[in-house]
């Protein structure tokens, strides 16, 4: 199995219908698109429902005749009846390359920013086999998610049909429920700042979900990223209870607008006890990077 | 009794204690601040826990001896044994005009953006008797509401301390929960587009605050105003079940960076099962703005 979103979901429905599960990632962590602070506390939570974790450990086989017998990985032999495994998405491009088709150097086939195949006039590609463009790194990004998908065939569409659509790019924004605990991910990692030759400020806050004294109040961590000199938001990641997750909206939504951690935390966002505290998680997490900029400058 | 976020706040209690409940609302709404058919919705879900709601009948007197006996309304006298007022608020600011501090035509003190009053030097002002800045009609608002004057009082603060810091204004965002109904607004309404002399174009939508197949999955309405031409959102409201109201965040900060509507359909915000449908509310209520927007010009 694999620790990314489909092995994680796959782990938690196997061992509420009762059986035993172990789960091997290769990576030193869970979820590769979340920093590895965040993906401890996912850890956490997984281990807490009993699901047995073996990170830094890769599958080298499957054992077995007629059935699986057991998994072998580089430092165990693990008994086995049932082995699911989620070893992330690829572009299925072969045909489109037979083809000619221009392909980029995620896997993905290029298209301009109206769908249409750079290759080939007449032709158009949407969704999961297309590269796309990631609004913060500038860079060519392949991200299998149906959000863009759904919304590169409008586009497509409506240029198919004579109109005028563009797709304007993803942020990798990304949610997911695993063992109660709600995560959530928008713009650039840690790596991937790195890796765009970025160089950032970064604070992790943690909070809750309601007032306080509200019941049914939750803790919450909001980690952000920003450009250390501009203060501009690259990335935000947040690992929490109910009502914790949705709220990277907001933050993908700053980001979409280019804001600076400055600007964002005076945001008129919404406050009544059943749904945040007075500074809502993601003021309290702007605040506290508006002063790590500040004193990083 | 009245029919703003205290009066049905109280109501809502009072009822669940096992009081019967009638609300009188002089205004032939209630919530003043949301539109009218996203205050009926209010209405239907206030009426739906047994509360009789007399709206369009204003209080002329409250009857009795030494213990209230009865409400006197225009056109009802309604036996009572107690009597809740919930009639606004007002800055109380009668000590400063006393001292001739300046106040505006709200009945606030007038601050600089540094939160200092207008009219004497070394007097800071912050909260609920100060006037502030709307974002999008420009004008002077009063506002009571915890966050701004937490803000505000954080910029009073820095400023008095020797520091530099500023209150960007407000944009009338508020959130509460009546009847386990969720209710948010920001931005303008569609009475102060008018009152502000700007012309609008009004989308609503009906959506799923989860993908529709999933548990739990509600209904929620989106409605979004957007300037007529330029397509610059000026204001949104949410009714809706559980997880439907926190996402006026979303629509703020879009607010906030002065977004317009055809920017925002194509968002990056987060999809998967458990929080949203593969189009999130706040995408579908985008893309019919931005439709209606084009086909008003």
């Amino acid at each position: 199995m694999g620790g990314g979103y489909i092995g994680l979901e796959m782990a938690e429905a196997l061992i509420r219908r009762g059986l035993g599960v172990t789960l091997v990632e290769a990576a030193d962590q869970l979820m590769s698109t979340m920093d590895s602070d965040m993906a401890e506390k996912i850890a956490d939570a997984v281990r807490g429902v009993g699901i047995s974790l073996r990170l830094g450990d890769a599958v080298r086989g499957i054992d077995g005749d007629d059935r699986v017998r057991s998994v072998v990985t580089e430092n165990a032999e693990i008994p086995a009846d049932l082995v699911v495994l989620g070893l992330g998405v690829r572009p299925n491009s072969e045909l489109a390359v037979k083809a000619g088709v221009t392909c980029g150097p995620t896997g993905g086939i290029v298209t301009d920013a109206g769908m249409r195949t750079v290759s080939h006039d007449g032709v158009w590609a949407a969704g999961d086999c297309v590269e796309t463009y990631h609004r913060i790194s500038h860079r060519p990004v392949h991200v299998a998610l149906g959000t863009h998908a759904n919304k590169q065939g409008r586009v497509a569409g409506i240029n198919i049909g004579g109109g005028y659509a563009t797709f304007p790019g993803v942020l990798g924004t990304a949610i997911t429920k695993v063992c109660d605990l709600e995560i959530a991910r928008t713009g650039l990692s840690s790596k991937e700042v790195d890796a765009a030759g970025r160089s950032a400020v970064t604070v992790s806050v943690d909070s809750t979900t309601r007032a306080g004294y509200f019941p049914g109040t939750q803790w919450m961590t909001t980690k952000l990223i920003a450009e250390r000199g501009s203060g501009r938001l690259l990335g935000a990641q947040i690992v929490g209870r109910e009502l914790a997750a949705k709220r990277i909206d907001v933050l993908a939504t700053a980001l979409w607008h280019g804001a600076t951690v400055e600007d964002m935390l005076g945001m008129d966002l919404a406050y009544a006890p059943p749904f945040a505290p007075v500074w809502d998680p993601v003021l309290i997490a702007a605040r506290k990077a508006a002063d790590a900029v500040a004193a990083a400058r």
